[in-house]
């Protein structure tokens, strides 16, 4: 073949202008917002499969409405790297978000494809049709039922407009029925990598274009009930006040304080609301959320105890009630070593800095993990490295480098050395290891 | 005369009786509130009047309905002590609230009817309709125009409902060209004096049954603003932040600390909002209110200062944005200090501890204040001094105390020894002072 040399710099700029285009199927004309299965959901999974099929994949769609290109390995029927992410969005998102997961993986398999190499693992992109769970206020739906991990019991739930999950799917032309029939072997499975944008600001920062993810942090949510004592600002004596929101204000700069002391652990107080809050009122009862995390479920756990013991300590010197309601837990997913490795050296050849980096929030990997090893590779997010808006950036430079490290990453002879257990049967080059 | 002795128990019992019994006079089947000139607002004022005419008092009302009765001196025509508080009510107040301060000296009027007793002042009481202003949200409407200062700018004002000002008060069969007509001349007025409860816990802490006010509060009210970043609350590391509930959380510390720090000062923030508040959110804005009050102007304005200059350094330190904007500013009325004096004699004549105590709750006293010597007289607020709502109570005990305390002032020969200036003619013994 005369193909001509693969750059990245046009790759990265075709990867965004198909970002952009694919952000015009939206379910508002005011703002990018595209939730599971609504016509701009459907017209945008009918893009995706139709570039899956240019770029010489072959194409399906599972009963949720993911969108599976397979590009077939050396050898048919080879256990699979599995790469994608989701194609849904927040209300009012940004078009990064998900769609890079998806379209830097494709632009790798076109460029395989025009050149005509096959590789020792096949390569599927899946194109998930929902992360965000805006529509029906689910949590990775569609990574979950891509595994047979399908939750019936979301059949009846409905959504903002009283459609029912069931409904949406039927007018969507798919069949319930279908997705607990289709579950996937893991073991056809041989790992999963996602590539994502940053959604914080730590490579902005630095001036680095890609990082490697070395975990997704795990979580926990909670609701905090402050109850003091209400009054008239003006007759009650600071001495003998139970101010809920004072006891409350206290617990924020203590959520904040504990989350400051150790490196890579984030604390974030996001709701605070005064009950009845009139100027001229103490306030009576606060409530407000802690969110919590870290890539170390330890680390974490044990400064949720400090926080809380914390909260016990004012809530008792200042006389007032506190009660914590933990609405949220998932623990931190760690990405495999194996793979961290061979994305650092997809990095490194390409030329660019290897900063390794925890995952703040939450992703579809952590969904593949319970089946497979994962990694992550993150793309530097513009704009101060706002996400979940509409002024979610990133460069097409930043884009096309992405792309080359993934490129390399898929043809590392490390990725396709054998993995499998000594003195099993020769099978596929790259086996899912157990979690 | 064979009059039975009065019996301060008895009357306290029937004060009573009469407030709860004036409660149900209220727009609401549900609980107490009487808001300006509604037909609940009416009967109350007509029940009012029918009591003040058994008291032998003459009854008149003027342009905005206050309800005034007046018994004379010996000589007709004296000079008048002024005494009341208002019938009108918050949403969902409390029953004694300025209706003790009408039925008190309404019960020593009695008493001194009962005996054929003549002072040598005049007593007026007056049942101002409005105080608390929540149909039009109005400020001392009723004392303000007691003594003609009402604005007409009002009239034009509508209320919840889309009832003008004007109309209310023509439905009410009151015309608002009565208002300008009869301004009083405060050289009628010898000195003003309400009764009150407390609205707050300091008497009840101390277990004293009564208490004499040196001054009412001044106060200002800020709307603050703090500007920030948000950012998604897992991908953020702690140190590049710019959380601006986290500001404000120490902001609101801040507040607390500087109140604390100076006895007789307070500080509230009662109303904290954070914008688009979400639990995986770092706050970009939040607004909320600081209320500062203090018998002393200058204790309250360092504190001012002190409290804006800590905003600042937070706002400073942290990288956040924090503006305010002073929404409400009233200067303390300090209490005549020869009203404290015989009102403290009065208290001590009936055998109850003289407790001086600043009222951080505005009162008509403040609009009275502009035209003649004001004093106040608290009676001890039950249940934890909770005011403004339903649970807001006083005992039969204390308030029979506060009758014969207020009777034994009235009484004094203090009250009626000449304060004319040297030189001038004979005339009512209690004149004026200037403020």
């Amino acid at each position: 073949m005369n193909a001509p040399a693969f750059d990245a710099s046009t790759a990265g700029r075709e990867v965004v202008a198909r970002a952009e285009a694919l952000a015009r199927h939206s379910d508002s004309p005011d703002h990018y917002t595209r939730t599971w299965l609504t016509p701009a959901h459907r017209a945008a999974a009918l893009q995706i499969a139709g570039w899956m099929g240019e770029a010489g994949m072959s194409v399906r769609t599972d009963g949720v409405g993911n969108v599976i290109g397979r590009y077939e390995a050396t050898a048919a029927g080879a256990t699979a790297l599995v790469t994608g992410s989701h194609f849904d969005s927040v209300r009012n998102g940004g078009k990064y978000d998900g769609i890079l997961g998806i379209l830097v993986p494709l632009a790798c398999v076109s460029e395989l494809n025009r050149r005509g190499e096959r590789l020792p693992v096949a390569i599927e992109v899946v194109a998930f049709a929902d992360e965000e769970g805006a529509r029906f206020q689910t949590s990775f739906l569609a990574s979950r039922a891509f595994l047979g991990k399908f939750d019936t019991v979301l059949l009846e739930r409905r959504d903002a407009d009283g459609v029912t999950f069931e409904e949406a799917m039927r007018a969507a032309g798919l069949d319930p029925a279908a997705i607990a029939a289709s579950p996937r072997d893991p073991e056809t499975i041989a790992a999963y990598v996602e590539v994502h944008i940053e959604q914080g600001p730590v490579l902005l920062d630095e001036g680095l274009p890609l990082g490697v993810v070395t975990g997704i942090s795990g979580g926990t949510r909670h609701l905090v009930r402050v109850a003091g004592a209400s009054g008239h600002a003006g007759t009650v004596p600071m001495p003998m006040r139970r101010d809920a929101l004072a006891a409350a204000a206290e617990m924020v700069v203590a959520v904040e304080a504990r989350a400051k002391a150790v490196p890579g652990l984030v604390g974030t107080v996001g709701i605070l609301k005064v009950k009845d809050g009139t100027g001229n009122v103490i306030p009576g009862e606060v409530e407000f959320t802690v969110d919590i995390r870290s890539g170390e479920d330890a680390a974490r756990e044990a400064a949720e105890r400090e926080v809380f013991a914390a909260f016990e300590a004012i809530a008792a010197r200042r006389g007032v009630g506190v009660t914590a309601r933990k609405n949220h837990a998932v623990r931190a997913t760690p990405c495999s070593p194996r793979i961290q490795d061979l994305l650092a050296d997809s990095v490194a050849a390409v030329g660019a800095p290897v900063r390794k980096l925890p995952s703040g929030a939450g992703h579809d990997a952590m969904v593949m993990a319970e089946a497979t090893e994962v990694g992550m590779l993150f793309i530097r997010c513009g704009a101060g490295g706002v996400s979940h808006n509409p002024a979610e950036t990133v460069t097409a430079q930043d884009v096309g480098l992405a792309v080359a490290a993934m490129l390399a990453f898929l043809r590392a002879p490390g990725l396709s050395a054998s993995r499998a257990p000594a003195g099993s049967a020769p099978g596929p080059a790259f086996v899912r290891r157990p979690a």
